[in-house]
């Protein structure tokens, strides 16, 4: 199988180039436990300090927390940021490199998601891919959020585990994928099969849309199969991060038999 | 079969006795859609007013936007909120009936949460729960939040399309539920059995836990089946609200046969 570069950007952290805050118990003790992450300053109330002492994620880092006051954070943090007392400055990860997570056969599901631009989504939609065992989340330079605090509270720490790769042109992301034997499966609303159904092989794509606008025309053609979640309620719309979690479930989660 | 009152606050909304904000496009058109609420006051920036003007959601309100600058409409929010130009001041929706809102006998989904305290895990589980069709989502009146704004948020408008009914006893809802031919069937991470194999019939209460904590020694042993979601990668946890979402998925969303 010929291996293609997937084109992205190099030589930086999606979207942002300095060091950003990172706050919340399983973001910071994440971030401290990545040997691949450079982490600055970390500031912690008395009781974060603690629960973070409590927490069982080993530190790779001896940087001790300064003690601060609630107000001390919360001057360096976004407006309504739940910090749980604690609040650590990093550098940006460096740039992954999609050839470098994917295996060149073999089982692999990554998400890909065409122009989602909520960091809570994000980061929520980069938690589920954690929990599932997907190994990338591909996102488009010019619409996507960097990695923004908010991003990186609601991953959870997922940011230290699954590479969000940012690349500048999402279908050729995606044909390059193909070539290397991946099934492209878009989620679509309007699509006819539902998703339980399909057969995509082992090697898969999840592409996802923005909520309401959905799939652009070209991504949508680029797709192998489109493919649809079943709903009937009164509210007939799913949250994006929501969807994507059922779609890694199906693919991943759920056991064939069942 | 002998039909028992769920024990329940009455007399008025979940935690909230007084009007509160709802804010961005999706809650405020629903609310303003819903006869059952109240609306008091509706500010909106000129590109709100015109985001929903042309939003395809009838009102059943005569309330006209007071035009208004980001400002004003800031000064009345929590910080941070996402608001679209658009504020609504409502009454809270009247206190939910479950005996009112449950079929006596034939096919119902419950969600049940115990000790969920994050508004917009809540919010994002009465979204689900309208997408999917269950068809309430109870809480304990002391461990919920109230409905604050960024619950109503993280919504989307399901909350005016889903009860969300607050019990002063979990447990005790949830064993007057089983007399009226419900299972109960608790996610728990620990458990042997995939949520997939599982046949619980077609009345079902989904229960739910506080991340981390998980479901109380109480919850659990009213529970007639627990179930695991199965994870496989590398942070192993879920965020609740995507759980519950996978949860409604398989009771609900995927196709029997699928």
């Amino acid at each position: 199988m010929v291996k293609r570069k997937t084109t992205r950007k190099r030589g930086g952290n999606p979207g942002k180039k300095g060091p950003y805050w990172l706050y919340g118990l399983h973001s910071v003790a994440a971030a401290l436990a990545n040997p691949e992450r450079r982490c600055l300053k970390l500031l912690a109330t008395q009781q974060g300090a603690a629960a973070l002492a409590g927490s069982k994620i080993p530190a790779n880092t001896q940087l001790s927390p300064q003690i601060a006051g609630r107000e001390d954070l919360e001057r360096a943090l976004p407006p309504g940021a739940v910090h749980q007392g604690l609040a650590l400055l990093v550098e940006p990860l460096p740039a992954p490199d999609l050839a470098a997570v994917l295996p060149a056969e073999g089982p692999a599901v990554v998400v890909a998601l065409d122009q989602v631009s909520d960091p809570q989504n994000l980061g929520g939609i980069l938690r589920s891919a954690a929990g599932f065992g997907a190994l990338a989340v591909i996102t488009q330079d010019r619409h996507a959020p960097g990695v923004t605090p908010s991003l990186a509270k609601a991953a959870s720490g997922a940011l230290e585990a699954v590479p969000l790769v940012q690349v500048n042109n999402l279908v050729r992301a995606l044909e390059d994928l193909k070539k290397q034997g991946f099934w492209v499966v878009g989620l679509d609303a309007e699509a006819e099969e539902p998703l339980s159904v399909l057969d995509a092989g082992s090697r898969v794509v999840l592409l996802l849309g923005a909520e309401g606008a959905g799939l652009r025309r070209l991504s949508k053609e680029t797709c192998d199969f489109l493919a649809a979640i079943p709903l009937q309620g009164p509210v007939a719309s799913l949250n994006v991060g929501t969807a994507a979690a059922i779609g890694l479930y199906e693919l991943l989660g759920r056991p064939a038999a069942g």
